[in-house]
């Protein structure tokens, strides 16, 4: 007789790693566990549901227990786990619908028990129409909700990405939202100036947005919600989402005496092996490495719950196979806007100790010349001693998942900008520009590299400007057209082509930053100034692609 | 005074090559000499000029005289370039318009001269209504030779992109268009499966298409082209385009003395310099290096163009920048089909005298349950060796561009299939299944590098079975109503779930190559009929992906 493999959990990493072991061993036994009603769901597609763009619950469920059943793969549904026996190789649990205990025996044991919302324990938290979104059930209960009349207004509490994808899907449903976020900007996982980018798209769409305000409490009447106080105001508000982020679920995990990592998750080595051999952990409730820093850290998403699920299904057989890490790679669409990122922030990398520099170019999807063009803003970032490539940002309603996956690759490549400059690219009119915006970045980058003309970042030249008194500058060398439409408020104008002419016009003592739209032109006039004997000039790291007409800070 | 650096070329490598010089030594004197009376104009733009969907000739062209003027490039048009001197270090040449002899000298040269079209020696090829399209000049003559009622058939001389795109181009002008081609096959880089995938879509769509046909002579009345006659019949044609490829235009470098190198093309380093030194090539007329095999290779394309420009223009300067090379990036769209390539073919990698095997998969574009979702068939090619990947191919109305731009990067990093298992790509269900479609093909590589399943491909089970008289079985595992829709012929059925059960029809002794829908259903009754003692059993590289109605040498 084979093996017996049992499997706790049953949402994305224990079924692939169930299958996978299935294949690879045919005569194993292997039983998934599962403590709620569905297993195999799509976690990343509940938004979507909620909004209706997906209208067919059944289509979230990637496979249903028959269809495990035909591969030989038991499933247990509405069992929680309770206790794990290292020594007696058993598992102790409950079934939650006859409340009867029940024991089984195993040679491999794979954790999956995932992650859950964060709860804050604030005042009026247990209150009626107070949401998570984790699980499929989650969102029924939301979608249940949402089709009262009597709830018009929703507060998002926190600005990540689960809550910004549903302040679209209940936008989409009529509804008024607002969204409150501790730290001075949503999306925290990105620079302040995309996260500022970003925040004024989303108000444009009608989302109010608070940021560096917390909840403090929640109030009801009639045990239902109908106010959030935060450090700031009362918002009405008659459902909240709370969208704190998520922690992993590792109560078995810790109660069963396994290493519980750094970051808080189980401790597992390449090979999704935990502390305790025979017993693996992978998806949501693992922890796993930074390839980038080579710091340990816990990044919970569906795509890597998938690949760590094989390679815990292909090791409990006797297989070899590695998950190495990630890069922190992530992508969500709210409304036309594909916002993506991968490896560091200058943020993260200043943190890090390294020296970043980034440069910011337009995205666009096509060559110029062909028509019906999509752009988003692309933001790269290296090592200033190395070249090294340190991360990306993509935002726009343009191709931010291919331009991010092309940095991923760049990073997975540990390549430098310069090598990035030349990569052989599938180009043609429709798809791509001649030399695609990652090219363009890692040509803006290898120029700082080597130390032709400084760059200064869009936030930094505005605040200088705005605190100087008089030593610094801003030079705008667009054309009038241009400046009509949007201009740095006590900004100096003069276009690049009259810069000859009217060069004197400047003070060389002055710090000058130059930006034109997106970099080439202020570049241009960089070189010329510091050909005039201008010593500190610095050109704005993608001109006014950042440029919001009310940014954070800006007052 | 700087130093005076005179490009010979004007469309793309070549400005790009004068502009980063001017940048990176604005001292420098720049002139530009082309031939033409446009520069800087969109080769690549051309079929879609000529279709209609780019309306406005003026859009094709990047830059004009007066736009380089402003960056103080001088730019000499109508003026070919007719000897080099260089010991003396000046150039020749002849105003096109006014006849006069100039003289021109330099400190620093670059060569752009670009490509031209093959022009075959047949009977006939000097009637009118032959066509070529190369420059903006060629597609405003077949635009307006298109505007005539008179010109109804339209044939075109080779099945390469070029070809192909115009194709589609004069479908959508309400022309009959029939391609021949004298190899096999049409598009002779990618593998003969994805190539019969493509014609059946052309012909679909009304494209007449012979292969396996060589063009003999073209025969015409009043001095306009009629028919054409090939090897195995003749066509009505009131207009042949030629697109029978390029070569490099090289007989300046020749005459000069630069070295020639063994593809054909202007012999370069990697800095971009000729065989004489001050002197660069950069585009269509220098070879390059292919990154995967080593060899020189010569692949004229608008973005290695571009690259190759600015590489040039930084080392002119005294600046370091290197070409590596190309990895065989390619990638048109046809209707609405988005062909792409990159790396080496099975057959590339097999004159290699490489060991290629190959996964093929479906490449959707999101989630399964996400709503709208387009999808392309994707092959990757990896050694079985070394498991490095080696090359990849995507066909279909989905993301081609993306899972090709991924496999390019691959090939960059060097990596292996197991390390393209495990990359972090950017995923939610908008963009991307949560496992990419470039991880499944590198998991069903690794797969088969293990040596757990052997591959067949789809055409040798195909000949196989037509010509073993018995010996050889293909069994489709399908369920019914995928198999009422398309099926082999002469294929045994049983679904998967049957399996188990009806075993017992099958033949251990024969050889079986077993296919589904898309590969892995199959790979299961692999594994089931292994474990049963079947000894002699495939799996169909990519199942009913690649298989076409009426494919080629399938009769």
């Amino acid at each position: 007789m084979g093996k017996r493999l049992l499997v706790i959990g049953g949402v994305a990493a224990g079924p692939k790693a169930a299958a996978k072991a299935k294949r690879c061993d045919p005569q194993m036994e292997v039983v998934i566990y599962q403590g709620e009603e569905e297993i195999s769901y799509a976690g990343c597609g509940l938004p979507y549901f909620i909004s209706g763009v997906i209208k067919d619950r059944e289509r979230l469920i990637s496979r249903t227990p028959g269809k495990f059943a035909l591969d030989g793969i038991k499933v247990l549904r509405g069992r929680r786990i309770e206790e794990i026996n290292i020594k007696g190789k058993t598992i102790s649990g409950k079934n939650l619908e006859s409340g009867e205990l029940f024991e089984d025996r195993f040679d491999r044991l794979v954790l999956a028990t995932g992650a859950e919302p964060i709860r804050p324990k604030i005042e009026g938290i247990d209150l009626r129409n107070i949401f998570y979104l984790r699980s499929i059930f989650d969102a029924d209960a939301i979608l249940q909700a949402m089709q009262s009349e009597r709830i018009t207004d929703v507060v998002i509490a926190g600005g990540g990405y689960i809550g910004l994808e549903m302040a679209e899907s209940l936008i989409q449903l009529g509804k008024k939202v607002t969204i409150v976020e501790l730290a001075p900007q949503i999306l925290t996982l990105f620079d302040e100036d995309f996260a500022a980018v970003l925040r004024q798209y989303l108000e444009a769409k009608g989302v109010q947005i608070f940021t560096s305000e917390g909840i403090q409490a929640l109030t009801g009447r009639d045990g239902r919600v109908t106010r959030v106080r935060t450090s700031a105001r009362e918002i009405e508000a008659h459902a909240v989402l709370m969208s704190l982020g998520v922690r992993p679920r590792i109560d078995l995990a810790r109660k069963t005496g396994l290493k519980i990592g750094e970051t808080g998750a189980v401790w597992v080595n390449e090979r999704m092996e935990t502390s305790v051999e025979g017993i693996y952990a992978a998806g949501d409730c693992a922890e796993t490495t930074h390839l980038i820093t080579g710091k340990k850290v816990w990044v919970p998403l569906g795509s890597t719950a998938n690949k760590q699920g094989r390679v815990a299904g292909v090791n409990l057989c006797g297989g070899h196979a590695v998950f190495p890490g990630v890069m922190g790679t992530a992508i969500f669409k709210v409304f036309d806007f594909n916002v993506a990122k991968t490896g560091l922030s200058m943020r993260e990398a200043e943190k890090e100790e390294l020296h970043p520099i980034q440069a910011i170019v337009r995205g666009y999807d096509r060559a110029h010349y062909y028509p019906g063009g999509k752009e988003s803003t692309l933001k790269v970032i290296a090592d200033q001693k190395t070249g090294r490539v340190l991360g990306g940002q993509a935002i726009g309603e343009g191709p931010s998942d291919k331009l991010i996956d092309i940095l991923a690759m760049t990073l997975h490549g540990k390549m430098t900008a310069q090598e990035l400059a030349n990569v052989d690219l599938a180009y043609a009119p429709p798809f791509s520009p001649a030399l695609s915006p990652v090219i363009v970045a890692a040509n803006v980058l290898t120029n700082k590299i080597e130390g032709k003309v400084k760059g200064i970042q869009l936030a930094e030249a505005w605040e200088r400007l705005s605190t100087s008194g008089g030593s610094f500058e801003v030079l705008d060398v667009r054309e009038e057209d241009e400046v009509a439409k949007k201009r740095i408020p006590g900004s100096t104008w003069i276009p690049l082509g009259k810069l000859g002419k009217q060069v004197g016009e400047l003070n060389k003592k002055k710090e000058i930053a130059v930006h034109c739209e997106s970099g080439l032109r202020s570049y241009k006039a960089c070189l010329k100034l510091q050909e005039q004997g201008f010593e500190n000039v610095k050109n704005v790291d993608g001109g006014m692609l950042c440029w919001c007409d009310e940014p954070e800070g800006k007052g």
